[in-house]
């Protein structure tokens, strides 16, 4: 009897066309499913609960496949491992509840969105973050990332390219904090849109500039115009921290609080899933970046 | 007249063939010094500190050009940087106090190996850390390599192809720390042989599995045999983190006890430097890896 297996998996998104299957880049999904296929002798597909755009990073993105294949659960991930490159990592496999699907079934996002603050960029670190080489005020960028908390129709804060068609987004945390010469931005909501988190982060750079006023989010709500935000950040500063499921809500919030969010990599898979909740596709329409909060 | 430059530089050593120029791999002294003929116009060589490995990183490598250019000696960082690639970054210039060489007038050197303990490796630290699946007894490691430190008879603990002709090291300090996942070997000495750092860190690892007794280093130093210690640890786990001249020893200390010795890469450039003491080379004979301690 087929069986849906959950995998969270990490990877350093700098030499991938993005999580999804591209013509003239690899992608994540792509590299996965050629090492599934030799693990299981099948041709099957890797559903993601993410498309991470091209050179974003993610800790614990989550994927799901069906399979008839014996091999237990829990040792796909060693199996995998051994048939993929170094920067993309099964950090777990499990068997998923009757019905959870990686991308519907995903109640919560946490991204991160980090900048060196030096007068000179990290070498170690240029794959992963942004810079600023001018001071931030992570204090200004921390009041301003409050505002963004709440449901709030973020029609200002997509990218042209969404293919979304409703842009009222729940988010359940936001904060801003300095850790040395980094200052993070890290942000839990119920779903996203195309560049949204990008167009925060470049926002957020602007608000520390003095060069956008902090209530600048709260303009952008209210006019609906991209005019009111900053650029769009880098890609290779975001991260996907981690995709949440029914019954993992808490750990979104404990990532926004922690000291070291770069951990998430690390995080075991727990607490049990739930079985997902029937959809109302009626009252819930989908879109590009998974199911509406 | 012609001045001598001193550069910090951090650098991501995983696509170089080492500091040194090879003929069959870029290395990061060639790539300096291609910038630096950019900036001045002249035909210069660059003299690093310590010639790392291939794969080897550096946080704060120390080097030094003499020239007759009139950028001011702090700007060469900045006019350097818009010529390198993002996984070199001069941190500071400034120029040198008179008869200061970067490799004969180094005082200490802290370096960094890094593990990541844990069932599965991390994609976000596959070019920065080892691995080591089993778990790591980080207490018996950290006591075995408190037996480092003091003045010792380290010919065991060189590789084939080292240059040294002396043997007799000072280690000043060396510390095994777990951080979250990841296990961290800090060592601060006035000079080291060739691939004795990854000695070290190979050997505390198999401490840290209980496949070495606790007391293997003392058993080494009386020995002299490379078979009473572990295997070379691989080069992608070892960083540089730091080069120091006479009136920055304090520096190496606070390095060593630092929780977070990635941020090496952040550090002033400051105290002022002292000038060097002379040399006397009939008493201390110079080798592959810079000057006795």
């Amino acid at each position: 009897m087929s069986r849906r297996i959950l995998l969270r998996i990490s990877y350093d998104g700098t030499s991938y066309g993005g999580w999804q299957a591209q013509d003239n880049a690899p992608s994540v999904q792509r590299t996965l499913e050629r090492a599934l296929r030799i693990v299981t002798g099948e041709d099957l597909r890797l559903t993601g609960a993410s498309r991470t755009d091209a050179g974003v990073h993610a800790l614990s993105q989550a994927a799901h496949f069906d399979t008839d294949s014996r091999v237990p659960a829990e040792k796909f991930a060693l199996a995998l491992n051994t048939r993929l490159p170094q920067d993309v990592r099964v950090t777990s496999s499990r068997e998923a509840p009757p019905g959870l699907h990686a991308r519907f079934s995903a109640c919560g996002k946490v991204y991160l969105y980090s900048i060196v603050n030096a007068p000179v960029m990290s070498a170690r670190l240029s794959r992963f973050a942004a810079h600023a080489a001018v001071p931030l005020d992570e204090e200004a960028m921390d009041r301003a990332a409050r505002h963004l908390v709440g449901e709030h129709d973020f029609t200002a804060f997509q990218a042209a390219g969404g293919t979304a068609k409703t842009f009222t987004r729940h988010m359940l945390g936001a904060r801003v904090a300095r850790r040395g010469p980094r200052v993070d931005f890290a942000i839990y909501g119920t779903g996203f849109l195309y560049n949204m988190v990008r167009i925060c982060a470049g926002t957020l750079m602007q608000i520390g500039q003095g060069k956008l006023p902090e209530d600048a989010f709260l303009r952008a709500f209210a006019s609906g115009s991209r005019l009111d935000l900053g650029p769009t950040a880098p890609a290779k500063g975001l991260t996907l921290l981690r995709v949440l499921y029914p019954g993992q809500e808490e750990q979104g919030r404990e990532l926004l609080l922690s000291d070291d969010p770069w951990q998430a990599e690390f995080l075991p898979d727990g607490p049990e899933l739930l079985p997902p909740k029937p959809l109302d596709l009626t009252e819930k329409p989908l879109d590009g970046e998974g199911r509406l909060g």
